[in-house]
């Protein structure tokens, strides 16, 4: 850890002007994601990485002087996989933006600093789409979406980035860039390694292009909202649509975030309901008409308090945009710790009891919205800092809706990756024998341990 | 390699009376896949499994004495992956069979001899359906499927094995079985395992049970059939098609194809067409109507001679009867080095002109049946047992056609995998950085090399 000044100015002058920065006032926007690890470090330095061979350059230099290398894309990770490390160095891909679309091929061609709504921009412009649409889409980088295998609300019909992922330029821990992969929609030369890339959050190269596959654009969606008496009535409603149909979305909100939303939106959302449920289809001409009419009959005999169906696709789009600000209208009631707990779909009402129990146990807000479709939740808890005891609480909460999880055969991370947060209970969910291949993989692959320590794996390379 | 007899004698022992063939007669079904590798060896024993916990026992023995373990499913491959090794054993896993289906999780478990068309029945069964549907999907087993990364024919829309498996239960070199992923939607807990598995071709480790999502029940299809004068109109036509439209079958064979497959079935094909293109669409109701209309104007517009579209599903069945008929048909115009390359969808137009240029070239048949959608072709070359020379010109050509679809930014393989056969070719596609990471994997899941050795890597452990 101790690199000395001349050999940071080593790193500056081996990189064009204005690539490296070292003063302290421009690192501390490089120390933190979005989770605030309140364990955060202080970076050597940020590389803002103009190209491939500027990061092979700079992981060279990493690697001669076994200095950390953090990985970082748009800084909107919520795991704390982008949290710095003290003597390390912050890789930032911000500058990495280009996206090309071949309509015939369908493909996207994204350097990993495009923003995910960047990416779909491009594809509009072809007539094509691009699914993967986490709820921070038009804040989230591509080059993150891959580190976590990022998800999203049409995953449940259309699968999660991984599925898209087709090829990937990556630097590999000693400074070699290789292609996995490439424009061929069927590749089965060798092993899969760029599948293996994708979710490895920066722990075993650095992702410097991806070749997503593209979609024609998606069909006009119908959408309801449909209003519950109960949580167990709502989840008992995404049972029932989930084992019949192939909705587009179906997204679960309880009474603290509908009301959070609607305190910052003023929306008209029934703040008196203990859960709101918002499915689409995307099914075109009459079998929409047919799908939607099944799901508000679904909803109406699981019963529902309240309907509303509509084939207006900006209707609809409302009610998407209260779902997708459910996280930052509940950041309004105090800082949160963010899960991500998943199930297999039909414990997703054991799971939402759970975290409701756990909420009363220890005397916490925990606000629940879901990708309920597939059985991905993101219970938040609120924190009051101001409360020590309440604070300890809700970090003891923390750990219970992840053990929750794992008792119900389900993951610590369905979406936004294990990062330094939830390293913990890893070991947990996918023991011992899974975590010792793994870090087999890991210590293959980057066998100096230079790539972002501390995320999934603990520094050493051990848990 | 040198194991005793009484080595064999414990492996015998430590399994239930049956389980182990060392029965020269029995073993000779064991040596080849069919690709009908001519170098195939003769194993010492064929264990056929009825357990995770009999593979175990049976890699923990080979472990133990360094014998080599070559995986089996239905011994359907085409490259030669399960070519027996001489001084190796052969893990068959024909007897594991079972399939469960959870219905409201929409997955099914299957246990990896069970054969595709088992999983989509069972599946069926519940109104579900499993998409990947290799040709011989009445014949093949998941586990295989799983280990090439098997495609098919819908894959054009639905996509490839690897997007349908959500977890693996699989057994490590040393005889540890781990369980990767499982029965969630969304799971980014640590690296991604499972998917490296798939596709590995046993090399990593022995797949002794699938997790595999399910979709519901595919509508009925509406299917074109179109005739063309010359090859480059039936090309032109695939681009046209893919790059507005997302049909569920996009499927092309060459004259060679054609007549052997009317010669076989005498059906009413079109003996003078150059191409035949089969195209299929699933989207629902008036959709479907429209899509088929613009398949059929894209077949039109390109040149074809004749076209017929039909909204029936058996007599829309028959022509894809004879689709997949094509590789037994031209099976029966004498052995075939049946390849599987594939390239960007752009320049399938320059694969199958080149490909028809080396036949000529060579003065050999070569047939070509072509997943066209996705630019995964199958020439076959037709071998003349009895005439040496053309023999020898026909292995020439099959080295000339994974050159080909290398210099088109393709791949050896698109859903077969390497096996034995492709091996040599594998380097030039990949190179040696991805080479040489890809050993890198291998050795540290597999250090004593004793994992389907020769198949993907050298014996060795090296190209």
């Amino acid at each position: 850890m101790g690199v000395t000044v001349a050999e940071i100015a080593e790193l500056v002058d081996e990189l064009p002007a204005g690539v490296v920065a070292t003063d302290p006032d421009l690192l501390d926007k490089y120390r933190r994601d979005r989770a605030a690890d309140p364990d955060a470090g202080m970076p050597l330095a940020a590389v803002r990485a103009e190209s491939t061979e500027q990061v092979q350059a700079a992981v060279r230099w990493a690697a001669r002087h076994r200095v950390p290398v953090v990985p970082r894309g748009a800084g909107t990770g919520l795991s704390g996989g982008s949290t710095a490390v003290t003597g390390g160095i912050v890789l930032s891909t911000e500058r990495m933006r280009a996206v090309r679309v071949d309509p015939v091929t369908r493909i996207a061609v994204a350097q990993p600093g495009a923003l995910n709504v960047e990416v779909k921009g491009a594809a509009a412009e072809h007539g094509l789409w691009y699914p993967p649409d986490p709820s921070s889409f038009e804040i989230c980088s591509i080059g993150g979406n891959v580190a976590t295998n990022a998800g999203g609300l049409c995953c449940v019909k259309y699968g999660v980035t991984t599925d898209y992922v087709l090829g990937l330029r990556v630097v590999l821990a000693d400074g070699t860039a290789v292609r996995l992969g490439g424009p061929r929609l069927k590749d089965v030369a060798g092993l899969s390694l760029t599948k293996l890339f994708v979710g490895s959050e920066g722990t075993l190269g650095i992702v410097t292009e991806a070749t997503l596959r593209l979609l024609p654009a998606q069909p006009p969606a119908r959408t309801l909202v449909a209003s519950f008496p109960t949580m167990a009535a709502a989840t008992a409603a995404v049972l029932s649509i989930t084992s019949a149909l192939r909705p587009a979305m179906l997204e679960l909100m309880d009474s603290t975030s509908i009301n959070a939303v609607e305190d910052m939106l003023i929306m008209g959302l029934d703040r008196d309901a203990a859960a709101l449920l918002l499915a689409r289809t995307d099914a075109p001409h009459r079998a929409g008409e047919e799908e939607l009419r099944a799901m508000v009959t679904a909803c109406e005999d699981a019963g529902a308090s309240e309907v509303l169906a509509t084939d207006d696709p900006d209707e609809g789009e409302a009610f998407v945009v209260a779902r997708r600000a459910a996280i930052t209208a509940i950041e309004r009631l105090g800082p949160v710790l963010l899960e991500d707990v998943g199930v297999p779909v039909p414990r997703l009402p054991e799971l939402v009891a759970g975290v409701e129990a756990i909420a009363a146990a220890r005397g916490v807000t925990i606000a629940v919205v879901a990708h309920a479709g597939d059985g991905n939740t993101h219970p938040l808890i609120v924190v009051d800092p101001a409360d020590a005891a309440a604070a300890e609480r809700a970090r003891l909460a923390f750990g219970e809706v992840m053990d929750l999880a794992i008792s119900l055969d389900g993951t610590i991370t369905g979406e936004h990756g294990v990062g330094r947060l939830k390293r913990p209970w890893l070991l947990p969910q996918v023991g011992q024998d899974v975590l010792d291949l793994s870090l087999r993989v890991k210590q293959a692959l980057d066998p100096l341990g230079i790539l972002n320590p501390g995320a999934v794996f603990a520094p050493g390379g051990h848990l």
